[in-house]
């Protein structure tokens, strides 16, 4: 039986509380960080909370033989003051009130050593069937590819909604296409999948477009494009 | 019985002939469009060709009884010479090879009369479980919205996989958050599912990003970004 020690109040740390609450093989208890007072002893901490805060309650938890962790896509592993230092973040974006099933989420693991490797690993495995060793500056890296395939591709439904309402569409026509398109890049490279008027230099279709947009969505609409036909 | 004439030899003609030869309601036949002579009389006759070959396709079948309609996202529905003239379009991006399944498929009528509107309302019923009335004008503008949230977010699928190649980080990791934020937008507008350092203003995180980008990248980034800030 593992035993781990979450702390932290947010969206991660009960999401990931209510997962670790139903393995057999975990046992755990969760703490707020404002409360460090009479830590039990454990096999592994997790501290799930915000970036900014890992540094300075790792500070005040002091001296622990425990592996030590944080949740964070972006932050240091030597953010991290114990010696036995670790990452366990789960890669995926968590909403409040939302049931996340862990199973098929990707957890980037990293330790200091080898054996520490092995025991966040049993922790990931516990939950998720996916789990990569993924180093500080690739995990840095990979945050900032998150960006453009989930915050920035967001944007881009928005912006289709937006044309949508102020034409009268149901934006929920374009749903099963949206799907679609996430679905088709596991089979296929994006770079193969790419489609459009951009990349078959269809000018006359990209004129008719750019003219039927407001001066951000043109913008938009002419970088993208750019960027399509010299990549 | 309704008896089905599709015209062209494409994808979309494919996937269509195979879709309406196991539907038990629909009798269709398929030809090519260079080999207009001895068309058989049948209650719909389908142009599955490309958006330049619509017109001049209509006007070399002549005077015909039946309604005759195209399968474009973007032609006009004018571009159909015949009196009974349709649009029969159904919004997916088709990939030779791949299995289509239609009955997720929304398709998007359009005819001049209403009786015949009623007729191919049951042709894409007999293979889809969505149909939707929707005028030239409305599927011009829900076709440029298809450029955004399909190619467009292609795009951002394909920097990010540039970014993990880069790096060495497998770029499967991100794919469970790629389907994720596509789904999560059937719940909550895109709008409201927005997140992220634009989102949240993090000036810092967003200087630190663009700091790990080329300059196509970075450019693509600054934009977005401030596109999301004023929305």
């Amino acid at each position: 039986m593992m035993k781990v020690l979450l702390i932290g109040q947010g969206n991660v740390a009960s999401h990931l509380y209510k997962a670790f609450s139903t393995t057999e093989n975990v046992s755990v208890q969760q703490i707020n960080s404002r409360n460090l007072i009479n830590i039990p002893i454990v096999d592994i901490i997790v501290l799930a909370v915000s970036d900014d805060a890992i540094s300075l309650i790792s500070k005040q938890l002091g001296e622990r033989e425990e592996l030590v962790t944080h949740t964070s896509g972006t932050v240091n592993i030597n953010a991290i003051q114990q010696k036995r230092k670790g990452v366990f973040y789960p890669l995926q974006s968590f909403t409040k009130g939302t049931e996340i099933n862990f199973s098929n989420i990707p957890f980037c693991l990293e330790t200091k050593h080898k054996t520490d490797y092995n025991l966040i690993e049993e922790l990931a495995n516990s939950i998720s069937k996916k789990s990569y060793n993924i180093s500080s500056q690739q995990r840095k890296k990979l945050h900032l590819a998150a960006v453009f395939v989930n915050n920035f591709t967001n944007h881009m439904y928005s912006i289709g909604n937006e044309i949508c309402n102020s034409n009268h569409v149901p934006f929920e026509i374009l749903q099963p296409l949206i799907e679609e398109t996430a679905k088709k890049i596991q089979k296929i490279s994006p770079k193969e999948a790419q489609t459009g008027p951009a990349k078959r230099k269809d000018e006359q279709t990209i004129k008719n477009h750019l003219e039927q947009l407001n001066s951000q969505q043109k913008e938009i609409y002419k970088i993208i494009t750019k960027s399509i036909q010299e990549n």
